[in-house]
């Protein structure tokens, strides 16, 4: 599952989606860039999909890029090595012990990581720790919530709620992006600004309807198949129907919704 | 029902939204004005929430509102004489039974009106009829189902949905944002761009957080009680519990998302 959601929304990880990648890429990160010669935490940098953006867009900071799987750190060497970049450092490191001392970066980046964590407040509190009074964190993440459709269906919806139901169950949290603002309030950034980053797709934006709808979010939901029929959420008609419909969404009259968000904190100066 | 509707997405009728009016005028209409001179068809403008509106940003473009009703007209005349608009005038009709000759305008305007017809493709097609090649149609809708919130909460959602099965127990759909698209197209528009305007509502911005979540969704949603009680959709202690939740997402760590959707289409030259 973990996997699946990992292809779901790393767009650089599947040569198909290369054209919306651009477009997504955009919508979450254009916003961000880190000035020449800041320290950036990248936590939980998975298999390097953020990685190589951040890299390109500020290709005079020096990023050490962390994630607790010594594979995808692997992998996420070897996109950055592909892109020519110079400017990151990897470390193996559980986001929950790091191995860095306190204060010791300009700015904090977490994508698609607080979605998997039990603590998600916890892992924010001890990332702000790491960040010298006057630095910045940036949190990005979805919200399957956030999904809705034409054709409306229940079935669809049953579906996408058994991705919802796994991600719950393994400790995980598939609608938070809507908390982020509480959450990172909660850690001690202060000055937090929260924007949603909407995609909207209808047939006049083909690219989003093959690369959004079809290979990115359905894909995703058909990756949760075995382990939710496993797990006794659904039977395999009911989810095969939904996924059906969720395909049915992207036709010609079809509209498909789906919400990221992005916080950006501050750790203002004179805090600890 | 329709009168609380009404009441929710009009914040200029109620004074004490002065404060985020602004906001969501902006967000709804910022980016739409008409040329000097142009003849403009404000179909079903209610009690002319928007029309003030589209009258100041359009001040040399000529508005002919339409309304079935005639005490929304006199009221929509008195909120423009108020406003001291002189480019409007009224006129009360059925919009499946418009009293002007075919291409007679150079743009139409709809808002919060396709929510309440069985037939919106069909308002749509007849609307199109009175466009000139050239002209565009500009409509907004909201959609309900667009709404989420943090805490999230069952009964708050189940309260919300009593709105929805009510407006579609009147023929109309709370759903109809999400298929702007669709709609359009069907109607034989050309060139439609639909883009969503999402109101996102954290404690950091206030008068949204009053102005919005509270007297706005949430005052919406209590106006139907009492008939979402009466048509046996929901018990009383169900409603009210959905109610005090929806109140709860305007705390100080709750969040509360909705969105309008915008889309203009063209009549092109050379069709009829």
């Amino acid at each position: 599952m973990s996997e699946a959601y990992v292809h779901g929304y790393h767009p650089r990880e599947n040569e198909r989606l290369q054209d919306q990648a651009g477009t997504l890429v955009d919508l979450l990160h254009s916003d961000t860039s880190y000035p020449s010669g800041s320290a950036v935490l990248e936590a939980g940098c998975g298999v390097g999909a953020q990685t190589v953006t951040l890299g390109q867009r500020s290709p005079r900071a020096r990023f050490t890029s962390v994630d607790v799987c010594a594979d995808s750190l692997a992998e996420a060497k070897r996109a950055t090595d592909a892109a020519g970049l110079t400017n990151v450092q990897f470390r193996q490191a559980d986001i929950f012990a790091l191995p860095f001392s306190p204060e010791s970066f300009d700015h904090v980046f977490v994508c698609f990581v607080l979605e998997h964590l039990s603590r998600p407040a916890e892992a924010l509190a001890i990332l702000r720790g790491l960040l010298r009074p006057g630095g910045t964190m940036t949190v990005i993440e979805g919200d399957h919530g956030s999904t809705y459709f034409h054709p409306d269906s229940s079935a669809a919806r049953m579906a996408i709620q058994c991705q919802v139901e796994l991600q719950r169950l393994a400790g995980g949290n598939a609608l938070i992006g809507r908390q982020l603002y509480p959450l990172m309030v909660e850690a001690g950034l202060e000055t937090v600004r929260v924007s949603p980053r909407m995609v909207y797709v209808d047939s006049s934006k083909p690219g989003l309807v093959d690369g959004f709808t079809r290979k990115t979010f359905t894909a995703m939901i058909e990756g949760v198949r075995e382990s939710a029929i496993a797990a006794g959420i659904i039977d395999p008609d009911a989810f095969d129907a939904g996924v059906r419909d969720l395909h049915r969404t992207a036709e010609k009259d079809g509209v498909f919704c789906y919400t990221f968000f992005k916080g950006v904190g501050e750790k203002h100066r004179g805090q600890h």
